[in-house]
């Protein structure tokens, strides 16, 4: 079986790839448990490859139509498009966006359909789809009303990978992924960078800024509990899915104010003299607009499952992260 | 004023190009009632120029870059977008469909940004955006769900307009058109061509097919009203629609067997010997999926109406066609 994971030396790709290589295999189309043959790491830096002889690392532009058939050839089975330009960068570099969020999308879907072997296809979403006059809490049928570049070019991706899948180009799945939270590494440009940045600056004994209110909701999902989700997206029956593609996963709603107890709770008060409030308009109008809870039985009947607590997050953040070092 | 209609040629672009020579002016992006001194018709055909000096038809393709810029020049005030490959057609040739539904529309939308100038771009969505499982009555907060490869560009085209409004590149209006009846001409590939056909060829002593059972409800509006909205959402001030730019246009619900029992009250019962039924479960399956049914609140508060009932669309359809001839 030959997968292939767009964004593969991010932080999600890195730990998707090192736990696929530990499964050894995957459910391929069939719904056989097949042995995991090859695996292609693409990003635009070069990726991890764990030493190990299955995984290829391919550098270059994944917008590129030359490098995109290069890497979906007639062989593969499986694709992880994870790679994204973030909700921050895509605002501020709308072209930029539009190139890697939507024409790379279309790109991967297209060269998928060439060979005509209808692989999986497991594409990230996000809670930026949606804005506007929301509903208390996000059912499945919450109409997309993105508010964002980002949630405008990824709401489109959601529409493709569903049409793609219709016609039996693909199948496809689309996991709109909550806001990761404790993400590791350094802050980005997400516009939700700070959900990791106010738990993992103190614990690195580093200063943060919290640039909206406390009250503010978020809609959290950890790390691992994002891997599992990756991977059980991928080994569900396509039967499950006829309805729609697309599936919120189940994510904690937190407040920031709850997110800073914990803190507290788990490493002591002390780590919270490294926070400081700083308000971000333009931060807290792209968050602000995104909902902050969601009716996801549907995951839950598909087996999907969230995080605990957020104290819990914050622990695994502490045992994967802080103690193992850099993956 | 420079004025730009995209399918110039079509039945709908025709009529839109005559009113506005007739009306002589357009409301501009700065509110006032201005000269509309130019009028370009694009099409895959020649468009009738009416003999108006105002009026320049474009033969072309409009996924052809050169050929959009050419059109969109650093003049143009106003862009009503109504080029498309039908719903039938769209779903037989995938890449065409892609080609004129979607890259056209983000081509015409980029060379409207290009200028810096905000001009108003109206573009004709359609009732094909829903489907799946849907509400009793279609509100405007519900969900995408496209369930053909036609439904799924315009969702596409729905989402670029309102994001390139958002960003200030254009003053998008979407208007979602119910199913135009009685549609003027020959049958054409959409899915629901029938809804003009079962009319219009009993009108004309021709035979017709419907297609699905007589219970199926239909979503329609006149071509009349449908001109009509077209020009009222040119019009329309751009601060009412901030919220969101998509419209759902107000339609009659009719069933099948309530549009056969209009005709023979206006047409007299000899008419129905030329109706034959015969079941396409394509078409039944793509119109099947289609709401019948619509919360047209907001359209109606800004303005925006409707038919009065199935009897005057087929009275309007006698005196602007039958009577009349082709435009």
């Amino acid at each position: 079986m030959k997968v292939v994971i767009t964004g593969g030396a991010g932080f999600l790709g890195q730990r998707l790839a090192r736990k696929i290589l530990d499964k050894g295999r995957l459910v391929d189309s069939d719904g056989r448990a097949s042995e995991v043959t090859s695996l292609t790491l693409v990003d635009v830096v070069a990726a991890n490859d764990f030493g190990d002889p299955r995984v290829k690392s391919v550098v270059g532009d994944i917008a590129d139509a030359a490098l995109v058939r290069e890497v979906i050839d007639a062989g593969v089975d499986s694709v992880f498009h994870l790679a994204a330009i973030v909700s921050g960068q895509a605002e501020a570099d709308f072209d930029l966006g539009m190139r890697i969020n939507l024409d790379a999308t279309r790109l991967l879907l297209e060269a998928c359909r060439a060979h005509g072997r209808r692989p999986k296809f497991i594409f990230t979403s996000s809670v930026a789809v949606f804005g506007g006059q929301l509903p208390d809490v996000v059912q499945d049928t919450t109409a997309l009303n993105p508010r964002s570049s980002y949630g405008m070019q990824k709401a489109v991706g959601e529409l493709l990978v569903n049409e793609y899948s219709r016609r039996g180009f693909i199948d496809g799945r689309v996991l709109r992924l909550p806001t990761i939270s404790v993400r590791p590494g350094k802050p980005n440009k997400a516009a939700s960078s700070f959900a990791s940045g106010i738990i993992r600056e103190p614990l690195n004994g580093e200063d943060a800024i919290c640039p909206v209110p406390p009250e503010t909701r978020l809609w959290l999902l950890s790390p691992r509990a994002a891997i599992a989700a990756l991977l059980k997206g991928h080994e569900l029956a396509a039967e499950g899915l006829q309805d729609s593609r697309t599936i919120n996963l189940p994510g904690l709603s937190v407040s920031v104010a709850e997110m800073i107890e914990a803190l507290e709770r788990v490493a002591g008060e002390g780590v919270l003299k490294h926070l400081r409030r700083e308000r971000d308009a333009t931060v807290e109008r792209i968050v602000g607009g995104w909902p902050a809870a969601w009716d996801t039985s549907r995951a839950r009947a598909l087996g999907l499952a969230g995080d605990a607590d957020f104290d819990s997050i914050i622990r695994a953040y502490i045992e994967d992260d802080l103690e193992r070092g850099p993956a």
